[in-house]
């Protein structure tokens, strides 16, 4: 995921207000085959898991555009075909790609060593040979921001902007600025290139990758993240109060005319005339790991809850799993999904894209006339340990600029509290998913599936009915 | 630390031993002045904070034989002599020098994907355009051992063998054989490289470097290690069925005539003609990470113990700081003392080389005639939580073939639990030292040393009889 997740504020303010101040709801009874599907999943669940090792096993690292997203799409394809899914396809579209190429960054004087680092995404190249500055150093953006350019000009900035744990994760809002905004600003400045603190939580010698963009005005300059052990060591240098200079090589590649595209899949509801519930996750990943949380298995979450609906019988609803593609370029996949099926109405649409720890909260955005469902999806979570937020606020970085458009949805909120301990990082891989809070996630995604698209009737019935 | 913890094991059997048949030990009281010392350093050491902190920001990776190692020789000379110790030197020595180059493994198939790789000790080098090989698996050296040689010649060999934590270390003896043995085995079978599962207990993306030694017979190949979570992804990838071929590039260098050292440094004793109680740690380390456990907390134990000594006054004994060099690639420094100062008799020797996580428990090999002085320091470190175990081991890699020489020592167990975690990878960094359980480290090293060198007069008095 790349969007910070500030919302996540919001709706947990609001919520607290809805329970100082609303009259008690009326008491909620769960149907029974939603809480038998429920429990089933959190028993027994596999699909996630098989999703989620065979794409990281099978494919690993799925950077955007490149060939490797291409081949994560083929195994998709594959996979979803051989699950029993109905129209699966992909809907490609183009997009300009960045690479990554070799990086280091070795203080000069006057402690020589070497740094580890990582090019952000869009980072202008340094060429093999390298650059060497003075280091300008910043507590944060603002203070950036606040200097004047004849302190910045030349030199290479490093901005040590720090970031705490929050389950929720909405420390990423602020902890992910110097990585958003500072080389723009860097940039603006005169500086010849700059370093960040990775946006993270860790205490691991592994940068923390991600994108960034450019803004109006300013040119392209070498952009990295140094580890946070490197970026508490190169602060500990500074205060030596020696000048720093630093020797920084990032070489990276921008070709236009990449190619990436969203893999589609359904479970034909009975009744096709209906709105779709759109399940989905992204199926492109950061080149340094494999990419298991982020977002392996939000992918493999939303559909082993789709295939559990489709092994339970026919929903009503049409139940659509998108795996977006390019999504941590700059949400693409979504853009493109919203340019050609956004004005569709949908029923709701959800999306996993916050690692695979147990979901402790749901919020949703389901309108006042669905207000019964909304509390029915909180009653049917509750025996998960999952608390209901706001009935106002939904999320989801794909699917997020189509509830902005007013798409109802669900956002089913995974805790946080490990999640940028690995982010972006080479330590994205498999071992970080834990099996049994992955089944907690099918497990809420199937009931709130059940309630959003079904109710479920056996498909025996139903087929036998049709031929 | 390179040894294995066998000798532990063993240890931790006699005490039991001990426990269940000795007659009950008389009771022993603690001189205050023991207790003192130790409490005022669990509650207020910064030396060696302050030395660990210096070193590794100052100098930080130092690998064995190279220019580093050199500056971090200077900076030692420099900051014991500033502490006040007396006869500070270096004692230099000669050693062939192993460095590593560029280092990069990727499958080229089935599934294409980079794993994190870094080169053992004394690999050999691929050149840079690398190997590209089979992959033939063992789950250990002793699979390897017994499999034909026609399943191994012109493949690339991997060990998957698997190692936990222990609080003794002692899970690194098995724990570490296939980097020691493997590299040796997989060349006299034929095979045209091999990687390792890295002997280490974490689950991060940082391969563990460390030494091996190729044996008589054995022609060097190129011998890397592979990180835990890449070991794992290649066994997942290996359990499909199909050929994995694997592109290794180790790029190494060797030359024969390095220059390493001994920093040494003393509190001198009243008596001049008694033996000396040698403390130390070894101050080069693997070039990954700045060698935070691995052994600037154990040189800065050492020093600490022995400047709070200092500080107390005068003790009976002198006090011998011994910053051993080149320990990691072969114990050259200790090996070095020996031979110039090993037939000298030395009252105690000690070594702190496993960490800085607390002290629990202490051995010692002092001699049946001095088995009080054992059981009184066994009495002065039970307040700090350390229990008493053998008193026929102590351990310590550099001083280890001098203990079996017969020298008497004594032997501050550090906890092991997370040491392997970190150990000889990118992640020994400041951050992973405790600065509270780095006290109890100081506190324990230095009852040890009033009961070793003591008892201490206060400084004045002797400074002003010598005037």
């Amino acid at each position: 995921m790349i969007k910070p997740f500030v919302a996540c504020l919001l709706a947990a303010t609001a919520a607290q207000g809805l329970a100082q101040s609303a009259p008690p709801a009326p008491p909620v009874v769960v149907p029974q085959q939603i809480a038998a599907l429920r429990d089933d999943a959190l028993a027994n669940d596999s699909y996630a898991w098989d999703i989620t090792e065979g794409l990281t096993t099978e494919v690993g690292q799925r950077l955007a555009g490149t060939e490797a997203e291409a081949r994560a799409r083929d195994w998709g394809v594959r996979r979803l075909t051989a699950m029993g899914f109905s129209n699966v396809r992909v809907e490609t579209f183009a997009l300009p790609v960045w690479t990554r190429g070799a990086e280091s960054a070795e203080i000069v004087a006057p402690f020589p060593q070497k740094l580890a680092v990582t090019a952000l995404g869009n980072s202008a190249s340094t060429g093999p040979q390298g650059i060497t500055g003075q280091i300008v150093a910043f507590d944060s953006v603002d203070a950036l921001k606040a200097a004047p350019d004849s302190a910045v000009r030349g030199k290479i900035v490093f901005v040590d902007h720090r970031m705490a744990p929050t389950q929720d994760g909405s420390s990423y809002g602020p902890g992910g600025t110097p990585r958003r905004v500072g080389p723009t600003v860097a940039s603006q400045k005169g500086a010849i290139g700059i370093i960040v603190r990775s946006a993270g939580t860790d205490h691991h010698r592994n940068p923390h990758a991600g994108v960034q963009t450019f803004g109006e005005g300013a040119q392209p300059i070498p952009a990295g993240a140094i580890s946070i052990p490197d970026a508490e060591q190169l602060a500990r240098i500074l205060k030596r109060g020696q000048p720093v200079s630093l020797r920084l090589t990032l070489v990276s590649q921008r070709r236009p005319d990449g190619q990436s595209g969203n893999v589609i899949a359904e479970v034909p509801g009975r009744d096709p005339s209906l709105p779709p519930v759109l399940v989905g996750g992204h199926l492109d990943s950061w080149d340094l790991g494999t990419g298991a949380i982020d977002d392996a298995s939000g992918v493999a979450i939303a559909a082993a809850a789709a295939k559990r609906i489709m092994d339970a019988g026919r929903p009503l609803r049409t139940i659509r799993v998108v795996w977006f593609g390019s999504e941590e370029v700059g949400l693409f996949g979504g853009q493109y999904y919203r340019t050609r099926h956004g004005k569709q109405p949908h029923w709701a649409m959800l999306e996993s894209d916050f690692g695979a720890d147990r979901i402790w909260r749901v919020n949703s955005k389901l309108g006042e006339a669905r207000r019964d469902d909304a509390r029915l999806i909180g009653a049917a979570l509750a025996p998960l340990g999952i608390v209901t937020g706001s009935f106002e606020e939904a999320e989801g970085s794909d699917i997020g600029p189509m509830l902005e458009d007013g798409q109802p949805g669900v956002g089913l909120s995974q805790d946080g509290t490990r999640y940028f301990d690995y982010h972006h990082t080479p330590d994205d891989t498999l071992d970080k998913v834990d099996p049994a809070q992955l089944r907690q996630n099918v497990a809420a995604w199937t009931a709130t599936l059940v309630i959003l698209a079904g109710p479920i009737e056996p498909a025996a019935r139903p087929r036998s009915r049709r031929r």
